[in-house]
C-alpha cells in the first residue's frame, strides 16, 4: 500500500481470482470456464469482423444486445442491463441498492459479495449455511435488508427451488433481492420467471460459463425497468462504454443460438454426472451440485493435498483455505476426456497414499 | 429512480456521452474517435483470431499488455496498470486516492471528474479556468488535496508545459497528482518523463483516440509501483478480469506499431491545422488546441445553432449547454475529406444567415 492510498479502504482484502497460469499447459478445471468454443455463429462473426469497427466507441445503450437478451427471456429491452462481466453488474447493484443499507448473504458463497461490500462501505449480515452446507431461506426473511443469493450457490452448486426464492421475495417488499444465476443453465431454474410478479427482484447472469465467452466480458441483469434504470445511473456515472464493441455483437450471436447452447449445457450436465459417479466410486463425498462444477472431499486426503497432487499431474482445480470448506476442492466440469483423465489421476493419487 | 435506489446517491447526475446515432450515417466528429483504422498489425491479428480463445478468462495481471506498454514508455511492467478504458482507470484512481479526501480540478474539463467524485462521495474543489480558458497552475498549489488535470485539457485542448506540471507536483509531496493525457499524442508532451522524479504522479492515457481502439476499451495508468499496486487493489476488489481477452492482444499489437501510430497522429495534426486555418478564415475564434479536436465559436452564430445546423447537414459535433462554454462547439478532427466537408458546409451555413 502506498502512503497515498485512502485510509478509508486500508482494510480492503481484494478477491483472489483462480490461477491463470501462463507458463505451463494444464487441464484447467479451476475457474468454471466452458470446455467448448462459443457458438459457431459467434466464431463466424469473429472471422468476418474487421478491426476498422473497433476505432469507434460501443453503443452505450447496448441496444442490439439488450434486444437479443430480451427476446431470449421474453421480457422488454428496458428490463435488461449489460455489464463488463457479471462482476461489474453485481458491483453496480451493490452500489445502487446497498449503499447506506445492509446486505445479507451466506458465509459460503461467491467471495466477491463481501469484497464489494467492503469496497463500497456497505454493512453486511453474513449468514452461516446449515450443517449440510445448504441455504435456509428462513434466514433471509428479515425485512429492511437487501439479500444476495447465488442460485445455484457458488462453491456448493446447491439449488434453491423457485418457491423458496419467492418466500424470500415476499418477505422483502421494500428491499431488493439479488439472485446471482451465474450457474443456472446447468440444471437450475431461472427466477426470471418471477419478474412479472416481483418489482424487487434482480436476476444476474453471465455469458462466461454456459455461453463460452468468459474472455469477452459480458454479464447481464434482468429486472423491473426502474431497477434497470438505477443500474444505468451507476453505469453512466462510472463507465458508459463499459462493454466492448465486438463483445456486444458476439454475445448477441451467442444468445440467439439456442440449439448450440442447449447441446453444450447437456454435455456438461452429462459429464458432471459421469464425474460425480466416478468420484463417488473412489470414496468421495460431495454436495448435490447443479452447476458446472463439483464440490468434493475425500476422507483420506485433505483438500489442500488433493489440489496440490492434481496440480503436479497437470490438472488445476480450486481449493479455498477457509474455515468450513478447507476439506473440499471445487472441480470445474471440462470435456469428457478431461474428466476421464481427472478420474484416472485421482485413482492413482489415492492408491499412492 | 426506483424506490429501492440508495438515497445516498439520489442526487447523482450521470455523465452524458456524445450521441452514438444508430439510424443515420453522419460524419461523426463528436466523440474524438480516430478516423483511421487500428494498426495493420491489429487488423491482421483480429483476422487470425479464433473465437475459441474467448471461452477462457483474460489474464487478470494483463502481463503481456503491461509489458508492451512498459517497453514503449521505458518503464517497468510494475509501473503500468490497464483498465476497461481510461474512464475505469480514472474511476479506480478516484476511489484509491480520493476517498475521504478532497480533489481539485478545473470547472471546464472532462465532465466525468465531478461525476466520479459524486459517485464515490469525494469532496471537490472546482477551480475556474482563467479568462482565456487556461489553467493557472498556481491555483493547484494547495497541499492536502489531490489534483486532477487533463493535459491537453478536455474541451479546450490547451496544454500545460511539463515545467508547470512539475510545479504542481512539487507543491503536493503528500498528495497524488493525476495527469489525464487522453489527448497527449496530438502535440503534447507526456508527464511520463517525470515518473522517475515524482512518486506522487499518476499519468492516465487511453487507446481510444490515437491508437484507434475506442471500441476495444483499453486505458492505462503509469506511476510509481506502489500507486499501481493500489489501483490493482481496487481492481481486484471490483472486477479482476476487467480487460477483454482479445482487447489485451490487440492493444499490445497497437502499441508495438510505432510507425503507424506516428503516421496517424501526424495526419490528424496536419488536418487540425488545416481545419483551424479554414475556420479562422470564416471568422471563427478558437482555443489553441493540441488535441484531436478544435473548440471553436463564431460571433454570428450561437454554439447551439451551429451544432444543430451541422447535424441537419449530416455532421455531428458536440455542444455543451453549460455556462462559459455555451458559445463553443467541439469538433473532432476526422479524415481530410471530413474536414473539407465541414468547412464547405460551415461556409454555407454562415452565408445563409
Amino acid at each position: 500500500m502506498s502512503r497515498f492510498f485512502t485510509p478509508a479502504l486500508a482494510a480492503l482484502t481484494p478477491y483472489t481470482p483462480g490461477e491463470q497460469p501462463q507458463n505451463r499447459q494444464y487441464i484447467k478445471l479451476n475457474t468454471n470456464e466452458s470446455p467448448y468454443p462459443p457458438s459457431p455463429q459467434v466464431c463466424r462473426l469473429l472471422d468476418e469482423e474487421k478491426a476498422d469497427d473497433l476505432r469507434l466507441y460501443s453503443d452505450p445503450s447496448a441496444a442490439v444486445l439488450c434486444s437479443a437478451i430480451a427476446d431470449y427471456y421474453g421480457v422488454q429491452p428496458a428490463n435488461v442491463f449489460v455489464g463488463n462481466g457479471s462482476d461489474e453488474v453485481l458491483a453496480f447493484a451493490f452500489q445502487a441498492f446497498g449503499k447506506g443499507r445492509r446486505m445479507a448473504f451466506p458465509d459460503v458463497t461467491y467471495a466477491f459479495y463481501s469484497v464489494f461490500a467492503a469496497l463500497f462501505g456497505i454493512e453486511t449480515r453474513v449468514v452461516p449455511l446449515d450443517e449440510n452446507l445448504a441455504i435456509d431461506p428462513a434466514d433471509y426473511f428479515l425485512p429492511g435488508e437487501q439479500v444476495v443469493l447465488a442460485n445455484p450457490n457458488a462453491l456448493t452448486g446447491k439449488v434453491l427451488p423457485l418457491t423458496e426464492i419467492e418466500r424470500v421475495l415476499q418477505a422483502h417488499p421494500d428491499d431488493v433481492v439479488i439472485i446471482d444465476e451465474a450457474y443456472v443453465d446447468f440444471g437450475g431454474v431461472s427466477a426470471a420467471a418471477l419478474l412479472d410478479k416481483y418489482d424487487n427482484l434482480l436476476v444476474v447472469q453471465t455469458f462466461s460459463k454456459s455461453r463460452s465467452l468468459a474472455g469477452a466480458r459480458v454479464g447481464l441483469a434482468l429486472g423491473n425497468a426502474e431497477l434497470i434504470a438505477d443500474l444505468n445511473t451507476i453505469k453512466y456515472s462510472f463507465n458508459p462504454y463499459n462493454v466492448n464493441r465486438l463483445s456486444m455483437k458476439l454475445a448477441a450471436a451467442a444468445i440467439r443460438d439456442t440449439e448450440y447452447f442447449n447441446t453444450c449445457c447437456a454435455r456438461i450436465i452429462a459429464d458432471r454426472d459421469f464425474t460425480a459417479a466416478g468420484l463417488r466410486q473412489l470414496g468421495f463425498d460431495m454436495t448435490d451440485s447443479m452447476a458446472n462444477f463439483l464440490f468434493v472431499r475425500h476422507p483420506q486426503i485433505s483438500g489442500r493435498d488433493y489440489y496440490l497432487r492434481l496440480k503436479e499431474q497437470g490438472i488445476l482445480v480450486r481449493w479455498f483455505d477457509e474455515e468450513r470448506i478447507r476439506d473440499f476442492v471445487r472441480i470445474t466440469v471440462g470435456s469428457h476426456d478431461d474428466m476421464a483423465k481427472l478420474l484416472a489421476v485421482t485413482a492413482d493419487i489415492l492408491q499412492a497414499d
